[in-house]
C-alpha cells in the first residue's frame, strides 16, 4: 500500500516545476486508477506535466506505477523467444500486418496486442477485422496456444493490462493533454513491459502524419522508450521513420488487409517491403535469432503461410474476397509535372472522413472505405490522370474528404531533389 | 448565443501558447457553465491558463463572460452613492466589520456581499454569525431596504451573481489551479462587477499570510483588477497592504467580532485602526465624497450607531455576550528579547486547526475558537510570558495548532530593525 498524499500538493508540486517523489507516483497513480483521485484533478495534472515535463526517474516511476495498475503476462514459458513491435502510429501504416507473420516464419514468436484507431491514425483491428469471420478478442490461453503453435498472434489487448493507461489515455484524449513525451511514452512502455516480451522493436513515425511534427521531438520520444525498455530488461531499439508521406499505396482497412497480401506474395509497394524488412531484422537481432534473412521469407512463401495460419486461428476466412466499397470518386492532377509533397495527415484524414476510421471509439468502420494513391512523391503526372481514388459505402462523404485533400498534393518542375530517407534514424543504448 | 468551439481545441490553443479569441472564451465559460464542458476538460484549461498566462483582452473576456452567466445588480436607485470593499484573503482581517458601517456614517452606502473562510483565511459571514440570531441570508428586497434605511449590509452573495465563477472557484480549488493571477482577477472583479457596485476599492494582502507572498505578484494581480474594474466603468483603486504578520491581535471568529466592536469604539489595535482610516478614505474618495474625515465618525460614535443598526437589521442581537471557547491554552515565549517575525500563514493554519475555520466548504465553524495574540513584532517579551493564547471548544485540537505553531515567531535582540509598513503601495488609472 503506498503512503498517501494530499491530491493538490502533488498537482501544485508538479505545476511549480518540481520532481515528484517515488512515492507521490506510486500514489497518485494507483489513486486515479481506484478512483480516489478524480478526473479534473488528474488531466490537470497532466496538463502540468505536459507543460512543465518530468524527468527520467519520474518518467520511470510512472511506467512502473502504470505497470502495477493491472497484471503482467509471462512468455517465458514459450519454446521459441518473443519479439514485439510498437508503431507510434501512421497513415497507411499496415505494416504489422506482414511483419508478425514473417518474423515468426523466422523463427520468433510475435505475441502483437494491438489497439484500434482513433482520428487520422488506422488501427490493426480495424484494418484486420475487414476479413470475414477474423476475431480480435482472444482469452489469455488461446493467445498463448496460437503462440505456440502458429508463432504469431495479433489480438485485442486485454482490460488487465495497464489499468491505469486506459483509464489515462481515455482522459487525456478529451483534456488536450495527448501530446506530452513523458505521457506517451509511459502509455506505451507500460503495457509493452506489463505484456512480457523479450525484445521489442519501436517505430516512432516523424512528420505531417505523426504525433511527433519533427526529429527532435520524435528523437526524445524514442530515445525516453528505449530506457524505459532497457531498464525493464526488455531488449529495445528504436527505428525514427518518415511519416510526411502515407506509407504504401493505400490507407483504410480491407485495401491495407490486400497491400500487406501483395507484400506477403513477394511484391507489393518498395517502402513498405523496406520498412517491414528492416523491422523484421531488428526484432530478430534483438531476439537474438539474427541468423535468417527475412527476405528469404517472403520470398519462398513461408510467411504467407504463417499469416494464413495465423488468421484461420483466429477465425478469419483467408480465402474469401475482402469487402469493396459501394462508391467510388477519382481525384485528379490539375497539372503536369512531378508529384512533391503527398501529405500524409491530409490522406488520413481523407481516409477517417470516408468511413475508414472512427471520431469516437464507439462508433463503427467501414471495411472497403479509404484511399488508393496512383501517384507517390518523384512519380510523373499528367493534368487530368488520376492521383487518387475515394472509397466509401456514403457517396455523402466525397466532399469532405477532398475538403480535406486542398492542398495535399504539389506538383513540382521535373529535375526537384525529392529524395527523403524512409529510415531516418536509428536509437538503441 | 455564442459561436461553439471544441473543447479540445480551445485547451490546445492556450496550452500552446496562444491567446483565446473573444468568441472561444464566451463560449467556454458558458458552455462549462451548462455543463457541455466536463470539468476535467475545464480543470486542464485553468492548468493551461495558470502556466500560460492570459493578456489584457483575454481577461476581459473572460470576467465578462463570469458575468454574463448570471444576473447583475442595480443601485442606481439608491438615495447615496455605493462604494465596496474587497480583500483577497488575509489573518486576522476583520476590517470589514467596523469598515462597511464607517463608511456609511459618512455617507455612502456600502453592499458588501461576502463569502465564508476556507483553509487558513477566515470568512466576515463566519466572524459576524459569532453574533446570536445574526443572519448572512438577504432577500434582494431585504437587502436593497437596509441600504437605503442603514446605509451599509454585509451578506451572502446569492447563487444568481456570476454562477460561472461559483462553479469554476469550486473546481480550482481541488485542482491546484487556485494561483493564477488571470483566474483570480477574473473571479473577485466578475462578481464586484455584477454586484453593481459604483466604486470598489481593494485590499490586496501581501506576504506569508496572502494568496500573493510577494510584492510583484500583488502589484500584477492589483493593476490587473484596477484595469477590469475601470474598464466596466466602476472606479476602483487597490492598495497593497502587508500580510506577513496577522491583521490586529486577534485570528478567528467572536474574537474578531470583539476586536471590531473595539475600533468602533473609538479604541482597538492600531494597525487595525490605521487600515480601516486607509481603506475608508480610499472608498469615500472613490465615491466622490471625499469631504468628510472618517476619523470623526469612530470618534463620535456615529459609526458604532450604524454597526448597531446593520446587525440589528439582520436579526442579530447587538447586547449579546460574544460565545466564549471552553479550553484556553497558552504559548509562552521560548526566551527573551523583541518579536520580530510573527508569521500570518502559522498564526492563520493554527486559529483553522482551532475550529476557527473550515477544511471542506460543508464543515461546521466555532464562533469560540481561534488564537489572541498578547505580543506582535517590535514588542519586548520575557521568557515564559504568554506570546499567545488558543482557544477552542475541544482540547483535542491544540496539539495540531502548535504544530503549525513551530517556528511561527522569532525573538530577536532588542535594536534590530524591525519597522514594516502596512500600506504598502496604491494602484489606479
Amino acid at each position: 500500500m503506498p503512503k498517501s498524499f494530499d491530491t493538490v500538493d502533488v498537482i501544485v508540486a508538479k505545476r511549480d516545476g518540481h520532481p515528484l517523489s517515488d512515492d507521490q507516483i506510486a500514489w497518485v497513480v494507483d489513486a486515479y486508477t481506484r478512483g480516489d483521485v478524480a478526473d479534473e484533478q488528474m488531466s490537470a495534472l497532466a496538463m502540468a506535466i505536459l507543460l512543465n515535463g518530468m524527468n527520467r526517474q519520474e518518467i520511470g516511476r510512472w511506467t512502473d506505477a502504470m505497470i502495477a495498475s493491472g497484471e503482467r503476462m509471462d512468455f517465458t514459458g514459450l519454446s521459441r523467444p518473443t519479439a514485439d513491435k510498437h508503431s507510434t502510429g501512421g497513415v497507411g501504416d499496415k505494416i504489422t500486418l506482414p511483419l508478425a507473420p514473417l518474423v515468426a516464419a523466422c523463427g520468433v514468436a510475435v505475441p502483437q496486442l494491438s489497439g484500434r484507431g482513433l482520428g487520422h491514425t488506422g488501427g490493426t483491428l480495424d484494418k484486420l477485422e475487414a476479413i470475414p469471420g477474423w476475431r480480435a478478442d482472444l482469452s489469455y490461453d488461446e493467445m498463448m496456444a496460437q503462440l505456440e503453435s502458429v508463432g504469431a498472434v495479433i489480438c485485442a489487448a486485454g482490460s488487465t493490462l495497464a489499468p491505469a493507461d486506459k483509464k489515462l489515455y481515455a482522459l487525456r484524449d478529451v483534456t488536450g493533454t495527448v501530446e506530452s513525451i513523458a505521457l506517451i511514452a509511459t502509455s506505451i512502455m507500460s503495457k509493452k513491459i506489463a505484456e512480457g516480451t523479450g525484445a521489442l522493436v519501436l517505430d516512432v513515425k516523424v512528420g505531417s502524419g505523426a504525433f511527433m511534427k519533427d526529429l527532435d521531438h520524435a528523437r526524445e520520444l524514442a530515445t525516453t522508450m528505449v530506457e524505459l525498455g532497457t531498464d525493464a530488461g526488455v531488449t529495445t531499439v528504436a527505428l525514427l521513420t518518415d511519416m510526411a508521406t502515407p506509407l504504401g499505396l493505400t490507407a483504410g482497412n480491407a485495401i491495407e488487409v490486400q497491400e500487406s497480401l501483395d507484400v506477403l506474395a513477394g511484391g507489393g509497394p518498395a517502402d513498405i517491403v523496406e520498412l517491414t524488412l528492416a523491422l523484421a531484422r531488428e526484432m530478430l537481432a534483438a531476439a537474438g535469432h539474427d541468423d535468417v534473412d527475412p527476405a528469404d521469407k517472403l520470398a519462398d512463401g513461408s510467411a504467407m503461410d504463417v499469416w494464413r495460419a495465423m488468421i484461420a486461428a483466429q477465425e478469419g476466412d483467408v480465402d474469401a474476397d475482402l469487402p469493396k466499397a459501394k462508391e467510388s470518386h477519382d481525384v485528379v492532377a490539375p497539372t503536369s509535372g512531378v508529384v512533391g509533397r503527398l501529405d500524409a495527415l491530409a490522406v488520413g484524414t481523407a481516409a477517417w472522413r470516408l468511413g475508414a476510421g472512427r471520431a469516437r471509439k464507439e462508433d463503427p468502420v467501414q471495411a472497403g472505405a479509404g484511399v488508393v494513391l496512383h501517384a507517390k512523391p518523384g512519380d510523373h503526372v499528367t493534368e487530368g490522370q488520376p492521383l487518387m481514388t475515394l472509397l466509401t459505402d456514403d457517396a455523402g462523404r466525397f466532399a469532405r474528404a477532398e475538403e480535406a485533400l486542398t492542398d495535399a498534393v504539389d506538383i513540382v518542375d521535373d529535375g526537384e531533389q525529392l529524395e527523403r530517407a524512409l529510415i531516418l534514424d536509428r536509437i538503441s543504448r
